[in-house]
């Protein structure tokens, strides 16, 4: 019997398992010290009233046998797909229902989307970068080619001219990096995977924390993107749904190779390899998108944003280099006084008494930054950047 | 770019939409004919009201700051895997939480585990059988052996001496056919596999059917089985998850192939593709391993019992030769005179206008036999018995 040999030389990711140690060895140390994190990408706010009320409805029709819901469909209820189309429809963006595809998570998504296709692809991969997009290529054996992110291009790679390419994968905005690439940038984007016959695989988790009109929303806001794009999108962070647990992936129809389908594809897989999100968690998500629904997640999302403001403003003011913090609520900063990324991190830690991300654990890009995340409360932020402003001043 | 070909030959499955297509054009030309369903596998009495409980309660904790739960553990919370390991231990298997981890449900996880293996394998999958196993395998491009199940061996295939194997299907009680293997018979499969370095993958959704205390209800209580196996449960049939969605995977510690792990393997996989079941679905899997959910669940799984017994019972008066339906919510029986599988369809929908599943739809062993499901009520599988009585004796 032979194992897929790819996971023995596998990295293990150690990054946040190696943060909690050292964050609890100096509490040990240090006990009673008020220690603020900002270091993990969870959100802190509870559901809108409404999403719970939806579900608890979901639950209790659960529970009687004239209302109670079986097997759905895989694809999703199409009372939830058509209230993604309305949300996609709000921002320009037209969608057949059968392209959208609910699921338990965009995580999930991102990672058995590669049931699609061959193991004899290149694939193009930011660096720094969300570790699954390498990791699932990794164990599947294909050839990964990093695109270098660096201050240079503000953390966001365009095309290398003569760079051979079958998938590619982008983020924005970006987790780790905050950046968010402009219009114009994902058309040239778009221009090379159509020219390189690639898919592209656009992670759009972060959207709803995009304010600026002429920043693209979806890789669909742009000519020609459903002839090379995928889309994966996520309730987590939108409405809260960390925890709770769904997202939507768009396959467009004119996405076609040599006479298949993706879309017909990834319905075949999803039939086959998974049966559906819960009813009660589609209720929950379909009323995300009401008008009510809405309006609770903007007052969630209107913190974060407070937050990332406030971190954006207290970084500026130290003369500290970073991307990100508006349309997004990470900031990728450049680590002061020359400091590496862990020395970076025991620093803050034990002078401000600050948890955030070494940069260094996203990629070989990643090393001399730090990332620090807007999930926390608007009065831990602000006590947050006080601390580092006394530290940090130039 | 290329594609995985493999989808390209795939074979479509339209049995289900070829019955329900046949059960619509019978019931437009015969308007207010009582039709009776017993061909799909989906239950249909409600979630507990203890487990309906539960998972408001869960709910309701995610709309409050202060009881919110973001992301957790990809394996699924210690919480539920505690009360999974409860429920074994209830029936005499010891596991450590460790080796057990939660899912959206066994199809995903049935579908997912294939990561593990390479794609040049060997894989023995009985016919007839869950479409799943053939098509997850075929997607993946592994050489398939069916192994024969038929009336001569009761729909339980048994080991082939001088055949090589490496990952090997089991499913008892079986879907299709309702068939059990003896701990014996099991028994023979495990010194098998371990002869052959295999693995088992077996499925036991459908363990609550069993009532017989000495029929296995677990690979696992079978001597040897930790070395060579690994088990997908459910609650979709145990307690009615169909639409809310919650399985489980037990993986053992002694589960180890040229020094991998395949726990370890599975739990990078899952941390890699998967972000964890919801919150609130967790909490009401949990409730079903409680003394009052379990209560719940008896009361539901003895309606089906009651129908499967009705069924068995009639087509013993009929003359009908069967397997199935003591231990499992399946009865798998030979069409009466001299029929195949679609004209026995045919001719149970148009004189006793009862809907059942054709037998050659789950493989070409399945020809000439017929699949009846015990998920309707009592009444109408009365009525439906009583119709095929008038029928079909001998």
């Amino acid at each position: 019997m032979k194992l897929n040999e790819q996971y023995r030389t596998l990295e293990k990711s150690y990054l946040f398992s190696d943060i909690a140690h050292r964050v609890s060895e100096f509490q040990k140390a240090n006990p009673g010290v008020d220690v603020i994190r900002m270091g993990i990408g969870d959100v802190t706010r509870p559901l809108g009233e409404k999403i719970v009320g939806e579900m608890v409805a979901g639950t209790k029709e659960q529970g009687k046998a004239e209302s109670f819901h079986g097997y759905g469909p895989e694809q999703g209820y199409e009372f939830l797909r058509e209230a993604v189309r309305g949300y996609y429809r709000s921002y320009g963006v037209e969608l057949h229902p059968d392209e959208i595809f609910i699921s338990d998570g965009a995580k999930s998504d991102v990672g058995n989307i590669l049931d699609l296709f061959d193991r004899e692809n290149t694939v193009l991969i930011p660096d720094p970068v969300y570790p699954v997009y390498r990791d699932t290529n990794y164990m599947d054996g294909r050839r990964i080619v990093y695109l270098e992110a660096n201050k240079e291009n503000g953390f966001l790679p365009m095309p290398v001219s003569g760079q051979q390419a079958d998938l590619i994968y982008l983020c924005s905005p970006n987790n780790p990096t905050g950046a968010v690439y402009s219009r114009e940038q994902l058309t040239k984007w778009v221009e090379y995977a159509l020219e390189q016959d690639a898919v592209i695989l656009f992670d759009a988790a972060y959207e709803s924390f995009i304010c600026d009109e002429n920043l693209p929303r979806s890789i669909f806001e742009i000519e020609g993107a459903r002839r090379c794009a995928i889309e994966f999108c996520s309730l987590s962070k939108t409405a809260g749904f960390t925890g709770t647990r769904c997202g939507y992936t768009v396959v467009p129809d004119d996405l076609v190779r040599n006479g298949l389908s993706l879309r017909e594809m990834w319905l075949r897989r999803q039939t086959t390899k998974f049966n559906g999100v819960s009813y009660p968690v589609q209720k929950a998500a379909a009323a995300v998108f009401t008008p009510e629904g809405q309006a609770q997640c903007r007052e969630n999302l209107a913190v974060y944003r407070e937050n990332a403001q406030i971190m954006s403003q207290a970084l500026q003011e130290m003369g500290i280099w970073f991307v990100g913090g508006s349309n997004s609520p990470y900031l990728w900063l450049e680590c002061p006084n020359g400091m590496n990324s862990w020395e970076f991190f025991d620093d803050l830690l034990h002078r401000a008494h600050v948890v955030g991300t070494p940069g260094s654990g996203f990629g070989k890009n990643g090393e001399g930054f730090f990332r620090l995340t807007a999930f926390g409360t608007v009065e831990n932020t602000r006590e947050a950047m006080a601390r580092m402003r006394k530290l940090y001043c130039k």
